[in-house]
């Protein structure tokens, strides 16, 4: 039995990832596909445009057989932590055999040399990194200085290939097969190439376009041609949300949400959050008493070595008021459940064969999450309780936060989570 | 000498606001004017309409000589906490011989008598609060309880006088009263009655409408009407921070700073606040989770016992984080500081002689507020340094998130309080 797994954050879903979603099960000759799924938070630190519910509608009438979410805390890291959640909820689901992402290079054999130096961390590589962290650079810099110079040496691959690493999408690639090489996991692994616009690519490109840019369109309300650049089930669904009120969300509408949070916060309350190190402390509190928009904010947080998309996960962090000690261990222990956000009737019968073998409470529905933890089958079932329920918890808390951005009052009950049933096509 | 010590909000100056004032400097022959007034935020548990500076200009134009502030844990209390605060800002200048407060009786015997009660504590009135409070009721309502039947018993006092207490102005008089007697104070009060609209009034009342009928006004733009119903000074500083994008400023801009917030909090978060009892934490909890707008979420928090400016008052608290132990020690060592705001050049006399007299420091450079806790004057000021940096640091966070409330994004600048100077006329 072939088992696909993917990726994705359908924000929305587009012609480039039906595209994509089909070649990977023809690639794989796949009896079932799983997807996992970013939830109401992406990995570019914004809430998704529309609702994770809808988008797991939208997967699952374009050829998905179950929807998992990925959890927040996993969701809203850098390609490390988001591959990491990512492939632990493919590993433990316990029944995927084949994960296939895409890629800007598609050259695997370059992936693997890079994710094996970052799992099994040889001796060279980690003095070459010491010397680098010494020299204050920070530690995804130092690690990708760390790389280039340890590849240089030893003359097996391109140094100037992996210095270009993080600019494309073969970050991630590595941080999959690390995450892969991490969880011990034989899941196979297939990159292929990507078609069409750079995911970051602002601008309309007819078919083929970006997510980014058709976010853009839907602001603008431009609907004949976000229609143009994704498949019909996914647009009349987009249509069907903003319609009733749900949709469409953008960052922009948390802006007092942030503002107001951090200008009550003190220095050392962002000193106790994830992630603020290299003085992003101090910048944040700083910034957030002048800044009268979010991009002012943005901004002035800004220098070259923060990405904007960093930058935007540390808000959502300081907001959420992640700790470092649970975000550790959710980086060590991996995903504690698995949240299926729907199915179709062939979903179905895989899960209920997942639901004998996976390692983690597979959870349909949400309300009953202190009885899976309750009925855990201790003979295969890893879980650890105050990772569980805090995980859990902040999934609901994004859907707090996330339905308070519908457009329509009437629609923003926050206890989304445990009201709107798993999907089931 | 004579000096006069009125208690205000000014939100915003109105003709029965100047008409009071007037009527207040006659009745005592004032040889300077003090008012101390609520900041950014009221007693309404709302943010004011226009900032702190401009409502002191407007004071100060209008024949206040010095315009101190109330500080933010003072002016969002009930009538207690908010007399306690107010009274022990003009008792500590060291210089007040005189408040005149507005009420709806005027009558001061009875306010004396029922303030004494309530200071004095006598054996009998102990009883009976007992016997209430073990019935279930709220601190509040026992009070008005025993209150009503220890003055039955007494008949000194018509007891259905004491019931109606809370509806009128009468039970700030009687706060007012009873913080002098509890600072043991030797200024002199003098209640006047009140004029025109109560000032709950929502309608307009032509010349004399109240403070709430001329915020509605100025939200719908009917600023002839507002022109109507405040002195012509007053008239165009509105004007003019309309036109420069600082006002006007509403409760009601504070939606999602409050829905968020309130929905990534824990219930023990809410019991950790002051003044969250009677189930308070678990209604707000509950309501934050499922309204949508502000004003479902105090529809559904909102039960008999509690009024609506209790309501919005618990949700500054909860915003801004404001435990019990601060609060309490607040209301048990009065201001730790006296802020002001501005002043005349006749009041530059007035704050001369203060300087040497008051009972704690003097702020008119608020950039320097740790100095002055630096350089006490052993003799005569007491202060609790906690007390005073916590106390402090709340009115700088209350202008944080009022000015994050101004229209223009580019007025915005959370700082004002150490940037803008103090206002001298």
């Amino acid at each position: 039995m072939k088992v696909l797994g993917v990726v994705v954050e359908y924000n929305p879903f587009h012609n480039g990832h039906l595209y994509h979603l089909e070649k990977a099960k023809e690639l794989i000759g796949a009896d079932f596909t799983i997807a996992v799924m970013s939830g109401n938070f992406t990995q570019r630190g914004e809430p998704a445009i529309i609702d994770k519910f809808s988008r797991a509608e939208i997967a699952l009438r374009h050829g998905v057989d179950v929807v998992v979410e990925l959890p927040f805390v996993y969701a809203t890291q850098d390609a490390g932590g988001f591959a990491f959640g990512a492939v632990g909820v493919l590993h433990k689901l316990g029944l995927v055999t084949d994960i296939v992402f895409g890629s800007e290079s598609a050259d695997e054999e370059f992936l693997i040399k890079v994710a094996k130096v970052l799992h099994e961390q040889p001796w060279r590589y980690q003095e070459i990194l010491h010397v680098k962290l010494k020299k204050g650079l920070s530690f995804p810099n130092a690690r990708k200085e760390a790389l280039v110079e340890y590849f240089r040496e030893e003359g097996t691959l391109n140094p100037e290939r992996v210095k270009n690493i993080e600019r494309s999408n073969d970050i991630l690639g590595v941080e999959y097969v690390r995450a892969i090489f991490r969880y011990g996991s034989d899941i196979r692994f297939h990159a292929i190439k990507r078609v069409g616009a750079s995911y970051t690519d602002e601008h309309f490109r007819g078919r083929f376009s970006s997510a980014t840019s058709i976010r853009k369109l839907v602001r603008e309300r431009a609907m004949e041609l976000v229609k143009e650049a994704v498949p019909e089930e996914s647009f009349w669904i987009i249509e069907r949300e903003m319609g009733e009120g749900r949709a469409p969300v953008f960052w922009e509408d948390m802006e007092r949400v942030f503002l107001a949070r951090f200008r009550l916060m003190n220095r050392e309350d962002f000193e106790e959050i994830y992630g603020f190190t290299e003085g992003l402390d101090k910048r944040f509190w700083d910034s957030a008493k002048r800044a009268g928009t979010l991009r002012e904010f943005v901004e002035a947080v800004k220098a070259k070595r923060f990405t904007f998309s960093r930058i935007r996960r540390l808000m959502l962090y300081a907001l959420f008021g992640i700790k470092p000690g649970m975000m550790d261990k959710a980086n060590k222990l991996g995903p504690q459940y698995i949240r299926v956000l729907g199915f179709t009737e062939k979903g179905r019968k895989f899960l209920s064969m997942a639901k004998r073998v996976a390692k983690v409470p597979i959870i349909t529905t949400p309300s009953l999450y202190k009885k899976a933890l309750e009925e855990l089958d201790e003979e295969r079932h890893e879980v650890d309780d105050s990772l569980f329920l805090w995980m859990f918890d902040m999934d609901i808390k994004a859907t707090m936060v996330h339905t308070l951005l519908f457009p329509d009052p009437g629609q923003r009950d926050g206890e989304r989570d445990f009201k709107k049933r798993v999907i089931v096509l």
